[in-house]
């Protein structure tokens, strides 16, 4: 079956009984995994792509899920019938991470011991734990390899710790405007982004819902400010400059200039629809993955058990991973002897680029995937 | 008398009587400066030195106000008997700007009602009310010529201000690490500051002093966020990288990372010495400043009326005020065939670099100081 931007998707609950070991050491008794999946898995079960989401994302990944949706998944774009990953070719599987707050389990869903959510008291993740439970997954869809692992920014995480994790069980990872690991000015954005919702009064260590209100504020600032490293100092100029809602100032604290309108809508916007305890954890799981720190910080020597084949792309724009980061990771693979693709595609979309319709781009990833062979 | 870094200076608060317009309209019925002076004003009167001050900064220039006091004045290393500015050749004045928290009429002060401090009353003030304010001071010392102004940043604002508003009274604009203007992503970033300050519980629509609290936990993230973009990230890198205070992730939001405990630091050090009114003020003047707007935004044009001579320099690693800002001033100042010399220093110390002492930067303000002719 095709599936367009206005096709209709319908999210699975996956349910996984065994008790699931994190990185930290503790334990989930049991745990599900919502997951969109589209177009149809071959016999031989060698067209399946995961696309792996970044910290705000989930497991919708193209169509609607209701006729009226204002808004298609968030790589409608990517995703779809003869679009660059194309669903008449590929299986594609989206899901959303542990410690979500999009109907995996996370800190809204119910305490093991029955009494309300788990709020605060839901363990860390880790990149590696999202990666070992995605493979959960694979098992359940009786996926013993990916064709794809596809990911931007933390996403583009997942698939590198993937060709680390399960070397066997991933022919080709997209590590799309990401990084091997965080810089102390990623560390420290991030940093003051927990800040932020953990001293607004409303958080209540974690434990809101007991309380019957929300982070709201500190939520809000902290995405106002994560939506600026998402942009590019050129591509914000370019679209709102020092352009303002009344020619005079004003001199009040009011919006004057387009700009604050823009990020204070984005902060509101975010701050009513995400959970603060989700985003706490997956900024921190960004903060954790550092995969060469366990080989004497060499990640060449990490990716020495590579099988996967790469593409790896970095936008010139892009601050926040900037191209040197992808540099970094492209060249150890190299240094490794492993098969690598590398496009640096000149754009004024900053980080968020990856999500855009930058053709150099697109048509890279195009390129990519049919080039990628299944059958059945 | 000479002046070391171990002097110890008085400052002073010099009052004036007259009803002050602002350029918002408002009138202050009278106002005080918070002023220090080092070094002796010439028979002539042409050897004064304006130093204008950052978003943080004072009067507090050069010296030290107790024999015990840990610092010196936060341009110690630039002012003082043998340093560039050389306060044996300079008599050299350093201003708390209007609307400042450090002993200038600003939020903290008394409210002509006679009811408790201005607070959020006090009215917003601009880059032109701060220069008008500050040649009402000139006019106190008898000084009818500046030998020159000279700032960093939002203090390079003024010294460029001057140039434009009292051509004839001043010789020489050092404007260091500045920019003609705000960009967007500049603007962004100082209304997620305001933000954080303006929607902490505490701030209570700025009258938190009737409340008997102050909004720390807003102010206090607005630095921690502030700080990240004074610094380059190469700059952060080298100094903290990924350094942790245990070896192994401890999986909570305390403290992990060596940059979390200096940026919490910075931000816990600030939001109790800062007012939060004044800091709010200070961003909303950089914001407005825009001295070509008026000028059609011909920036050149703004500039022919100058009669000051440029000293003008930037720092590769900043990237608040990247060099491309200064670029621009240069470029108009050119244009308009006024004399300007313009240095670019290599740095890693990102914004922050004009307050430091890179060499290069250093001796080129002591070489352009040196050739500054005064005569008694």
């Amino acid at each position: 079956m095709s599936v367009h931007s206005h096709s209709i998707i319908t999210p699975q609950i996956i349910d996984f009984h065994s008790p699931f070991t994190l990185q930290n050491g503790q334990v989930l008794p049991h745990f599900s995994l919502a997951v969109e999946t589209y177009g149809t898995l071959n016999a031989n079960k060698n067209n399946a792509v995961l696309i792996c989401h970044a910290l705000s994302g989930d497991h919708h990944v193209a169509g609607r899920h209701h006729p009226d949706d204002r808004y298609a998944g968030w790589w409608d774009n990517m995703v779809g019938s003869g679009k660059p990953i194309d669903t008449d070719k590929f299986f594609v599987v989206g899901v959303n991470n542990l410690g979500g707050c999009a109907g995996s389990t996370g800190p809204l869903s119910p305490h093991p011991s029955g009494e309300g959510s788990y709020g605060a008291d839901f363990p860390m993740v880790t990149v590696r734990d999202w990666v070992r439970s995605q493979a959960l997954l694979a098992d359940h869809f009786g996926i013993s390899q990916w064709a794809a692992v596809v990911g931007g920014s933390l996403g583009g995480m997942q698939a590198l710790q993937w060709t680390l994790e399960y070397p066997e069980r991933i022919r080709h990872a997209l590590v799309i405007a990401s990084s091997p690991r965080l810089s102390a000015q990623n560390i420290a954005f991030n940093d003051v982004a927990r800040q932020a919702i953990i001293t607004d009064p409303d958080f209540h260590g974690g434990h809101y819902a007991r309380h019957h209100v929300l982070p709201k504020r500190g939520l809000r600032i902290a995405r106002m400010m994560g939506h600026i490293t998402y942009l590019a100092e050129y591509g914000l100029g370019h679209k709102f400059g020092r352009q303002r809602r009344r020619p005079d100032y004003q001199y009040h604290y009011d919006i004057e200039f387009e700009v604050e309108s823009y990020l204070r809508h984005q902060g509101d916007k975010f701050s009513g629809r995400f959970d603060a305890n989700s985003y706490l954890l997956m900024t921190k799981a960004l903060d954790y993955f550092d995969p060469a720190a366990e080989y004497g910080h060499d990640l060449q020597k990490a990716l020495s058990r590579v099988q996967a084949r790469f593409f790896v792309a970095s936008f010139s724009s892009d601050w926040r991973f900037s191209p040197s980061r992808s540099h970094e990771l492209v060249k150890a693979l190299i240094g490794a002897r492993k098969a690598v693709q590398y496009i640096e595609v000149e754009s004024h979309h900053g980080h968020d680029a990856f999500l855009m319709e930058d053709p150099p781009y697109i048509n890279a990833v195009r390129a990519y995937m049919q080039n990628i062979e299944t059958s059945s």
